[in-house]
């Protein structure tokens, strides 16, 4: 635990009230894994001006550096624990900035009841670097993958498609305000029931980050097979609906990154586990297309006609 | 797992070939811990310029952050398992650089045992910050902690002191070369196998990272008690003696950082033991001091003088 020791102090120690922690107090976190279980673990960087803007509340950007984190646990089923987290701070954030950010951590930790353990803080850095770990843990052998899919499988989403793509725009300035879009952009919600409850009935899972198109195209890809999505059935919230028209508008909302839903497949005989899974856990879901041979994706229109897109989402470059 | 694909494609799915990474293709590792052990996580920042100079060669960078994270799964006694990256690369890190990173970090994980489990690259910022998550284990209650420290029991510390503080002026041009002083200070070894063989034995332990006097500190804060050390006692290299002189000089080692050596506390009833312990992890061990009454840390000359300076080793401002 190195770094910043006021900010620590005053500001994470409080945080951190779990045993594992140790008060932040040693060199490491100790955690009591619950007993035969599998551990999930993963980590993912937000960097200020690539995965969030400067003006962004810092609230909003503590609850997302949680949240991308927890939809990656989603999505292999896993249960979360607890948390480390890196942060490499510049001068722009302030004495109210690191409040604020604390401040929406601990709600964002309360919400999904997680635990934090400890991590490092420096300063002095030109542009804020946040990362963060997360620990969770399956049924043994239970994890998600992506590499699962069968030809013939269902292919299902959660939640509803591009809203997140829009609530960047907005936040950009470049389409008028929404207070809904913008919120599924600032604080995405981790599907991590639905992941769990899908333990043991999805054949492939993955989350929504990057386009609903290419993480399809990666779960076709780790699968073998082909991923076909009937546009018309991917499902839209009633704001995007009245912001998207035609084919293109629905490639749009498909092609965008941040959704944070789950994406996965499904024998067609667990049909009934699939709507038991969705009803257990609180959380929609839809069925958008079906398991194909081939490799990759191939998005489909009213008409039938195959229109994917050259570029499917968000490519790191 | 964000991030740059080629370089993820190309140089980190070969380094993460163990099954718990599962070729970096899903959104989080799976692990299997050991049935009925305890957990340690850690997670350091390095970043460059702050941590580390831009010139420095990318090999010992990346030894540097798997070590800085080992020591401190060394000292709460933890065998360590697995490791995520968190990596924030800028236009100076570029392909030649990562190769080398990459390779060096290769060596680093075969050297200490350890696997790569995943983590995250993003690209585009103005100056890297390189996160490292480490997870290990340890028997049930029985990780090492600072606090533990009692009235009576003996100080030791693991290796040589001051050294890497010495490495570090001759990396910025301030002191004549030396090889084994510069690779002390870039390519730090963790007392993995002794912090291992202290679990039952040692009462408080930490790793020597901010310096001798600011750690020692932090032990007799945590414990509630007074580390006594004789700075005559302190170990030296002979490169580091040469450059040692009078009080000051000790002072001067004894207030330097990055030694990532193991300061622990032992009842004097133990001393067998340490030294088993010792000789069984192949590292060299050296009494230094004594535990008092009162809280802190107080440093003590040949005259039995208390010379504890005001600055006690490297404070994160």
């Amino acid at each position: 635990m190195g770094g910043e020791r006021e900010f620590i102090a005053s500001l994470l120690v409080p945080l951190a009230n779990t045993p594992a922690a140790r008060g932040l107090a040693d060199d490491a976190a100790v955690w009591t894994p619950p007993l035969g279980r599998d551990l999930v673990v993963t980590h993912d960087v937000l960097a200020c001006g690539v995965h969030y803007l400067p003006g962004d509340p810092p609230g909003d950007v503590a609850w997302k550096l949680l949240a991308v984190n927890l939809s990656d646990l989603a999505a292999m089923g896993a249960t979360p624990a607890g948390v480390l987290m890196g942060l490499a701070l510049s001068a722009a954030e302030d004495g109210a900035w690191r409040e604020a950010f604390v401040a929406g951590l601990g709600r964002a930790m309360t919400h999904f009841g997680v635990a934090m353990w400890g991590g490092d803080t420096v300063t002095g850095i030109d542009r804020a670097v946040l990362g963060l770990t997360a620990v969770g843990f399956v049924e043994p052998g239970q994890a998600l993958a992506r590499s699962g899919a069968s030809v013939g499988d269902d292919l299902w989403v959660s939640g509803t498609i591009g809203d997140a793509g829009l609530g960047l725009a907005i936040a950009l300035g470049e389409a008028p305000g929404d207070s809904y879009l913008l919120n599924r952009f600032r604080r995405p919600l981790p599907r991590l029931a639905l992941g769990q409850a899908l333990a043991g009935i999805a054949t492939a899972c993955m989350d929504v980050s990057d386009g609903l198109l290419i993480d399809a195209d990666r779960i076709g890809r780790a699968s073998g097979v082909r991923l076909s999505i009937v546009l018309a059935d991917v499902p839209l919230s009633g704001q995007a609906l009245a912001r998207t028209d035609g084919d293109a508008g629905m490639l749009a909302r498909a092609t965008a990154g941040d959704d944070y839903e789950l994406l996965f497949t499904a024998h067609p005989d667990r049909r009934v586990d699939v709507a038991a899974a969705a009803t257990a856990s609180r959380t929609p879901v839809t069925r958008i297309g079906q398991i194909f041979e081939g490799v990759g994706v191939a998005a489909v229109n009213n008409a039938g006609v195959d229109i994917t897109p050259a570029r499917l989402g968000w490519e790191h470059s």
